[in-house]
């Protein structure tokens, strides 16, 4: 019988790529309205995401980087524009998905409710917050937590064991192949694909990444739960 | 002649003092809604207001002193709902005082405009942005910077010199006596001590702590400036 059901966080109950490339042009159009000598949007957000590759998302100075590869001196003006214009449009855009929280509401009825998530913890815990979804679970596992990202099986493992069910009773449910499914099979989980944004093309490379099911929204989650219960 | 017009920010051009207490008393009651089990609000604020004294208001931490200081294990989850109910709050009250923008707007037909102010320059740029301001000023100068604090002489001087002018051809605005009248008297400032808030009943001691001018309230600055003309 399944009596849990775990969640990836980005791009699983909300847009997060979408957020992420807004939130970094609004940056670079702020930069550029205070001042920023060099005006090309496209190179700036072409620069700006090599940087992001470079020292990872959740290092705290892209912006002065920035100003490094551009060879322009430190400022404090634009620097602080980049991350003011980040931070609102982060607050406009963290909404869940539409559809996430009446999802959510109808499978607390039936199930344990969790999260799975690669990240630092309070960042993600923020984000969960920020969605108004902190009150929905019933626990919430990190890889910084934890000490090792999806798909390794120990962070499933932590989170089944914090819920007091055994793999077998739970489902993973995420977008990426690669970590959500993958890691979810390893767990012994059954597991949901949320086929759908920047991953919508990845095919399983093997029998342990292939999803017990396949979804387009997340809507569409609790019918699949039905048939995977029979 | 008088050809420039500092201003101080905090307390000066916003309300900075009732935006801490708001936030920090918002940041303290989703904590307790997130789990945290001490539930005495006016308990927490005051131990809060310790331990942001004794780790300065721009350490990152302050909630995980206060854990820490309540004997309860590191929480992800608790300090990230005081993070993001800080967040929130600043953005809703940093708004300028009423009377700001037209009275700038008034004054930067007549005076070169600067800021000079205590803090560290990324977060006192942050402020000016939100508070929509940025564009308003020729100059501005965080103790950060400069490397020392109003009242030091340095700062302002600092300040006169990036506007090209004198000492005597500028006016400083502030709320306090010991830093923003002190200090602009000590460069050779006219000052014009905006008496409101919290150290509205703070005393010059000394001859060179005398402002020039004293106004109730920022709308009264350009006839105060008339009146120094003369």
């Amino acid at each position: 019988m399944l009596k849990a059901v775990f969640f990836d966080i980005d791009d699983t109950l909300y847009d997060s790529t979408t957020l992420a490339r807004r939130a970094r042009l609004n940056s670079i159009r702020a930069m550029i309205d205070a001042g920023l000598e060099e005006r090309d949007e496209e190179k700036l957000y072409t620069l700006l995401q090599k940087i992001i590759k470079k020292f990872g998302s959740n290092y705290p100075r892209h912006y002065d980087e920035l100003l490094k590869e551009l060879r322009i001196p430190w400022n404090p003006k634009i620097i602080a524009a980049g991350v003011v214009a980040y931070e609102h449009t982060k607050f406009g855009y963290l909404k869940p998905f539409p559809g996430v929280v009446p999802t959510l509401l109808e499978l607390r009825q039936r199930f344990k409710l969790g999260v799975i998530s690669n990240g630092l913890a309070i960042k993600q815990w923020e984000k969960l917050i920020n969605l108004s979804l902190h009150h929905f679970f019933d626990v919430v596992v990190t890889s910084e937590e934890v000490g090792c990202e999806k798909p390794a099986k120990e962070i499933f493992d932590v989170a089944v064991r914090r819920l007091g069910v055994a793999g077998e009773e739970c489902v993973m449910v995420g977008d990426r192949i690669a970590t959500d499914i993958r890691g979810g099979k390893l767990a012994g989980m059954r597991t949901v694909w949320v086929k759908k944004g920047k991953y919508a093309s990845e095919e399983p490379r093997s029998e342990e990444e292939r999803p017990d099911a396949v979804i387009g929204d997340i809507v569409e989650l609790p019918g699949a739960l039905r048939k995977l219960s029979r």
